[in-house]
């Protein structure tokens, strides 16, 4: 059994990784770490795991945590694991970081876009981008896997194969993105309210949300060049789900099955990615629970443009699914162990 | 493998026996019943089944699906089971009927409250409650299982222990529910679109509910004597979930402690009741797609009434969950093999 | 035009009042109080009142707010109108009061329920509890009013008549309320997060809530001798809204037309209070931003007792709206003066 | 008073429209019209309308209509005004057409796009698309207004000074919307539920949503040549709310004042436009249960681009509320009667 650590259970994506270690066959939760419930029983914390853990809630001890578990997730806040990380940690256990702190490789864009100083740059030529569909054989190498963001996921993964092919003209990507309040964290503030949220929506981190950067080097990977986008992310009243609406100018006049083609390339053989057929469009809806991300398209004549869709549960693939998928690689399991169950719907 | 048909597959309680089917380690589905979409894909009418299920949906013949499955599960309108089944059907392969037809014994109460014909009284003496926890042994060895309506099952397991024990009038029992919308049905109602339901709440079925004899029929086992109730369900904002609250007054000065070692007698062994510490009451947040009921009390020495509390999912532990159960007692599985996922929050 | 003084402004029931005093012909509001925000623009906090209003918030001087207003109105937490008012403002200003201070005429009772020192119960006597239907004629006379909270202004109006006439047993009234979250007022605290109150339902306070003790208290005027009954609320996942289904057992035999006839008798003439049809119950959708109460019941001869069921808005009928019908009858209005609007759905 | 008759008065913008009137000082509503419960109380079908409305539902007798009413309002499935207007009736009575039959000016477009015959394409020169704000001074002397569409009159109004000033390229603009599900109106579909709409959202009518070329049409006005633009509409679980995210590129480098001025120049003194300030962005919960439409805008230095954010409660300004603000045109009254109410939070 893999001993697993979870630095941040308490929050939303914390939480979720409790649930789907629980569930795997292969782990063992040994560490619930919770700065804010230090004591504190977890299943008094989050209810729905009464009769499931009797653990209570530990520290932020990584150096004691490296000690006892062969994995530490954490799910903290950006700043956290690279104040944390060293030597010594990363050679006795391998970190699957949440947050942000080891996603973009130049450190001056880290510090610009999350106005934070990166207390451990020196880790981040190693650390490796675990967008398993990408990634595939770094992450079975890491140490240290940088888990993306949950929009970065969405958006990547929807617009990999047509920036990779050159079907698409990068300077004109607008992605329209849509999440879930489960995104916002499980923080007390009156913005994440029920009564402020339900019955609304809104954009925010209108042209400034730090997920922007993030999917402009990972796209600008895929297709050799800087790429510059708009990205701007709304609030929707639901708990789970991203869905990302991406526009794009084609490079050239390409059928629908040309386009599916490179999809089918790119996707073909994964496990995780549901190309769906033509015509119909993601739903958060079927996703919800999963670790799947859901992609349709369509090509506009009128104005030569792609509209391509890509749908997922921020919690699971976009952030504590993704996690353990990482995990897997990492420890030499079928990438898709304990993380095989349908969608839950409704 | 156990072969299992499902009659009423692309009704929410249908769908979500699909679900945890398809999760289930010792069964296979073979038929996917649904008299309104024969021969279409059950993954086009469940997207969220997109690669899970290539079957197309299959009509109403239980004939030939006696011939093929191991089990049946009917998750049809109330009178179609009862109008299918025959010797020859049960001969071949055992039946958990998801309908009201073989909850309530007695034939004339049954055509009372639903209005329809019973199309085979004959089989009712054999056919058991399959309320596992209360008719472990009976289910064992039945070949029809009348699963309990989802009101129901909450509404009994809160008060069995209290009833069984005499520790309350009877007479005085009120329960009061609520349900989330996915207990109305996948059927296109006005009172059941979005913008009706949601922003609202309100009663329904107001000392009428069909689940209302099924309640005291089973509370009259308990205690001996015929029991008569108030029930009124409620229909709430929400997609899954029942929140029984219920009122009697009690028969004798009893402590917490003494109310609570009779919920421990009843339940301490069960892997699916999770009585909750003093002071802490259900929220259907925590049960959410499991197969739990979590119970919570409280005495009020200002009125001499108990409030008792019990939450469950309704297409869980209220249908589908409960359904897998009874096929497991039924062919001698653990009785949690398939159900033992911790419940998804938020 | 009435100079109109809110203290507390940036709360739920406060900004309700903003909102129906800006649509009030004869009101303009001169003080928007609000001790988080003091110096901060009203519209920044609550923009839909961008263009509405121009004021910023001011602090809670109800001295210098005595000099300047005809009628103050505290929405504020309980404690605050009790240590804040005195001889002289009462002589210079009328108050309704939206806390709980003056609603409960024993100042032991209030102690002991609300663990709090009263500040001024000398003006307990003076104090009239400003439910309109059925104090009318003191409300016009008063200086210092006690604004019904949400739940006893519903549970309350939904019995009255019944125990008015001795129709019921008092002593097995049992009140079942729920209520959307906007009840829970706009404080940042996770359990009133979007994530955790949607898709739940939960009962809180059970046996325990401050509003039994004002029920009770009503109840016992209404019927002449001392009231004690069980009152649970529950949290729904909605905005507005609250939902009592209130049971009690009938103490002779009589009809619905004989009970609809006590319900005529003493709201036949009443505005607000709208009793419908028989076979028809509310459902807070339909008295949504309005001042209604809607009313309905039905008898069950199987158990001898009556449900009856009552709906509002509990920002409005709840809260504000209340609080602006208080205010037309002390400054001898048409009671229903800027409340007229039909309740908007969906 | 003005006699209005209401044709479609029990879809949700039909009976959004009998709120509006209801408490219009200048309206009294003559016929409640409605196909599908001819001869049954209006209020029993709208329960919020209880003591408000007495009326029984009418058909679709326009003729006889014309000779009561003063305005007719038909808020229609497509394809119905067009059938029924005739020269006689224009002479007798004004209309409003909610419905899309005349908003757009070549018949051969509307369909295309709608795949209906139109039945009285002679009335489309004289018909006055109904965007008060643009097209005030027509509107006032017209017999047949076309009511813009929810989408378009977000999308156009978002857009209108940038595009008529000409600081944004037309090809490159992108709309991205999002609508509560009170726009697909109250037809019993499975689609709509509220198990399939809550908990999620999607994207529909990708590339191919009929407010596209209305939206083009309006807009190619403005800027005084063909406009092609990608307009994808969203679905989100809320009842009310359209939030329209727009993106194009500027024609040259402007700043954020310079934008302003444009806007300010078109809007400043509308009442109905509330041009948010810098660094704030519509949200739908803002303008919800009122006419105004709320704007702001970003300029993204690092693209070139304009990202313009607009919200309106899609009942409202998307229909009812507009329908009645050209009302008010048309009979000479003053544009916001009846239309000054603060919108409703939460």
């Amino acid at each position: 059994m893999i001993k697993a650590g979870i630095i941040g259970s308490t929050g939303y994506a914390g939480a979720e990784l409790a649930r789907l270690l629980l569930g795997h066959p292969e782990v063992s939760i040994v560490w619930y770490g919770s700065r804010s419930y230090v004591g504190e029983e977890y299943a008094s914390i989050y209810r729905n795991m009464f009769r499931f853990v009797d653990a209570k809630c530990l520290d932020d001890n990584m150096e004691e945590l490296a000690q006892e578990a062969d994995v530490i997730f954490t799910a903290t806040p950006q700043g956290l694991c690279a104040s944390l990380v060293n030597d010594g940690i990363l050679e006795k256990v391998r970190i699957v970081d949440l947050s942000a702190d080891f996603r973009i490789k130049d450190v001056k864009v880290y510090e610009k876009w999350y106005g934070l100083e990166h207390k451990s740059p020196q880790y981040l030529p190693e650390a490796v981008y675990g967008l398993c569909e990408i990634n595939r054989e770094d992450v079975k190498r890491a140490r240290l896997v940088a888990n993306p963001g949950c929009y970065t996921t969405c958006s990547i993964l929807t617009l990999y194969p047509l920036v990779k092919e050159g079907l698409v003209d990068t300077s004109t990507i607008i992605i329209d993105a849509k999440s879930g309040t489960s995104g916002a964290g499980r923080g007390a503030k009156v913005p994440n309210l029920f009564c402020e949220v339900n019955e609304s929506i809104k954009a925010y981190g209108v042209a400034s949300h730090r997920h922007t950067p993030e999917i402009e080097e990972q796209l600008g990977y895929a297709c050799g060049h800087e790429v510059l986008l708009n990205f701007t992310p709304h609030l929707v009243p639901m708990n789970r789900g991203i869905l990302a609406t991406a526009y794009a100018s084609l490079t050239e006049k390409v059928s629908y099955e040309e386009v599916r083609a490179a999809y089918e390339k790119y996707y073909g053989g994964e496990y995780f990615i549901r190309l769906l057929p033509e015509g119909v469009y993601p739903e958060t809806r079927w996703v919800e629970g999963s670790n799947f991300v859901d992609i349709g398209f369509k090509l506009d004549p009128r104005t030569g443009r792609i509209i391509a869709i890509g749908a997922l549960d921020n919690l699971v693939k976009g952030a504590a699914g993704q996690a353990v998928q990482n995990m897997n690689l990492m420890f030499g399991l079928a990438e898709n162990t304990g993380l095989t169950q349908a969608p839950m719907f409704p």
